[in-house]
């Protein structure tokens, strides 16, 4: 067998060789497509989609069933497989398309161009929960919004998270409708209803359930992290100016349901292994974790290495045919909080996280300038407005900005595995 | 055509002219059941319900449509149908079980007796939303965790909202398992994991959504009410000592995710309307509310005459024989914002609601003591404790206790409807 992270590895479909690929041999993530018929789910190589369902044949065991399973519509029922049938399929998978595979011929048959394919969701979203775990988010908004008393004495002992919509989850590439809500913008006037003027961005990781746990059993710790099927990226758009009115006493709500995108392709939880890293290391002052939140395998290998990049496209970008602007880079392993703490935490009461649920971080900022994650950190809520090469500048998005989130693990001695990307563009209205 | 609201209208099933029955022919409620097979959709009537489905050929036109669709394990397919067809539906069905009917025997076969069946959640809920709609529950509650400032600036201009748990929705009659979590019940000390010692339940009236809109499009608040399929009641079970502690700044999360009971029968936007009344009447300094929460037909019949039930059976009560106390009773006319309100602020900015979503009100309390509709209002968090008739008193639930909600809508010169029962008993943990 195969070792599928080997970074000498390589596949006999060409761009997937390229250094630049964020979908070389060693990553193979899965994702729903189309291309003109049903949508099914596929294997992303190079800048091919492995139609999988189409050379079911090609598998053997549990790793066949895995195969069949992509013929469905939304990933759920691979999500539900048991992990030894997904890592065996990975290892078969990794084998055909590696350089020195005799089923060449076989495969190429079910190979679609990304560029001819349309992207979906990835799956049938029960719920859709939305964290709050970078700490340096957290303090620089508690700042914005409570300057007193930025980071809430709860922050460092609960992984503090919310329920989102999941009506509103939405696939890279389709637009965001500026939303109208509640805004009260001066104390001396009245509430008013109207476009959002603080339209924003989140750029966060997401993680989908793949096995399930039973309403009133809790998830150890030192499982959570095998119920995870894998990551993708999630910008969590937000309407600063509703969300300050709405948020008491029972958090956002109209201010973030109106969209969020979710990236296209979810990298699994076998692919990013090489890519573990220690979890936040929390000062001595700090507490320490509660035993529900603490165990020695997520304190050494709970973090990940991870970096997300957050570009901007405006329309006189666009049309003048500049590159979008890079606003800003962040590293996921300043989280204060891993994604098997977020987990264990959701289902420590005995909530139920059902095969296809996702869960997002909440907004990725680091310590430094350069590293937040949403424009009201960048601009200090518009304080501070973010210059951009095409000299224009941005307290909040504009009609026409298109926000690309990228995101990456790379490590020294691995093949660097990307994301893809998980784009939309900010218009007043949608056209139909 | 009759009139299927006319109170002088009587049912040829002998149970249903009952004065105390819930599910007179006035009524005609839609539920999901069982008995042995399939689960399948149901109408109520008296001690029965009519199996629809297996009648199908006794409906005509649109009716015939939504009896068909009555075979399904879930109402979603029947809360997709037009206003026009519930309503040809409706006027059929009560024909058919009218005194006079000529199609007895035909719909005796599909009579199952309702204490043969076990009764499901009526839909496939995509999302559930939860709302703070009773000024009166949010007084007091604001009172007790924020003593200087206890009514939020926000409440009479915003239908606070936020999003709930869909996947721990569960039936009317599945026992509820006490949830651990952490809790800070001392500055002095660290925060804690353990059971719960602050569990609670919340009355609330539930309404389903029917007519979906598309994202990015709002509901007008003249159409709101035509998008609700029907009501019925949720207890929205809730965890005091871990919200304390949690809900700042991002709302309420493993504090009342571990479970929310819904009960089986949804009352129908048709069968509710001789039961409109008035809105709230806002004292004259209160805000009106801004133009995409106000019209002329919402103020004069947005409110319901709504009475809610909540009664207490702990174990000694059920081991002694004895009645269950009934703890409070209030009038959902008292609700600050009507639910034509909620959903249409809900969609406001552009979430999509979908058929089938779940909306809830918030506890439903009034301004005077007895109309309290959770242990925290009724026990000012546990200073005063409540006593029971068994002699017991109760700052919140001990395990055994089963809590029971009922509904029902009266006024002169109407046949009584009732919501049946939504109820749900504590336990330390899940028996299988």
């Amino acid at each position: 067998m195969n070792d599928t992270h080997n970074p000498a590895l390589r596949s006999w479909v060409e761009s997937a060789n390229d250094a630049s690929s964020d979908f070389p041999i060693q990553n193979l993530p899965f994702g729903v497509f189309s291309n003109g018929g049903e949508r099914r789910c596929g294997v992303a190589i190079g800048d091919r989609i492995v139609d999988v369902s189409a050379v079911a044949d090609s598998f053997t065991g549990g790793a066949a069933d895995i195969a069949r399973a992509c013929s469905a519509p939304v990933l759920n029922s691979v999500m539900a497989e048991s992990n030894a049938n997904l890592s065996e399929f990975r290892a078969q998978l990794s084998s055909l398309l590696s350089s020195d595979s005799a089923s060449r011929t076989a495969l190429e048959k079910a190979l679609v161009p990304m560029a001819d394919a349309t992207l979906h969701l990835p799956a049938d979203v029960g719920d859709y929960t939305d964290f709050y775990a970078s700490i340096y988010h957290a303090t620089n908004v508690g700042k914005l919004f409570r300057p007193d008393n930025p980071l809430l004495p709860n922050y460092k002992h609960v992984p503090i998270g919310y329920h989102g919509r999941a009506s509103s989850l939405i696939p890279t590439g389709a637009e965001i409708a500026r939303p109208s809500g509640q805004t009260h913008p001066s104390e001396k006037d009245p509430p008013k209803f109207g476009p959002s003027a603080g339209l924003d961005y989140e750029a966060e990781v997401g993680f989908f359930v793949g096995t399930p746990n039973r309403l009133g059993t809790a998830i150890p710790i030192d499982e959570a992290a095998n119920h995870i099927f894998g990551f993708c990226l999630v910008n969590d758009w937000s309407a600063r100016d509703i969300q300050s009115w709405e948020y008491q006493p029972l958090g956002p709500f109209l201010a973030k349901n109106f969209a969020t995108t979710v990236s296209p392709w979810v990298v699994t939880r076998e692919a990013i292994e090489p890519f573990r890293v220690p979890a936040f290391f929390r000062p001595a002052d700090d507490p320490k974790p509660l035993p529900y939140l603490s165990s020695e395998e997520d304190e050494k290998a709970g973090g990940l290495d991870l970096t997300i990049e957050v570009f901007i496209r405006t329309s006189i970008m666009r049309e003048g045919g500049l590159r979008p602007t890079r606003i800003s880079v962040a590293s996921f392993s300043d989280m204060y909080w891993t994604t098997a703490q977020m987990l264990a935490h959701h289902a420590s009461g005995g909530c139920n996280l059902r095969t296809g649920d996702l869960l997002a971080s909440g907004t990725v900022s680091g310590p430094e300038e350069g590293m937040q994650g949403c424009l009201l950190e960048i601009t200090r809520r518009g304080a501070n407005p973010l210059q951009l090469s095409s000299g224009e500048e941005r307290k909040f998005l504009h009609d026409g900005d298109e926000i690309i989130l990228r995101g990456y693990f790379e490590r020294d001695g691995c093949a660097r595995i990307g994301m893809g990307e998980c784009s939309g563009r900010v218009v007043a209205h949608y056209s139909s």
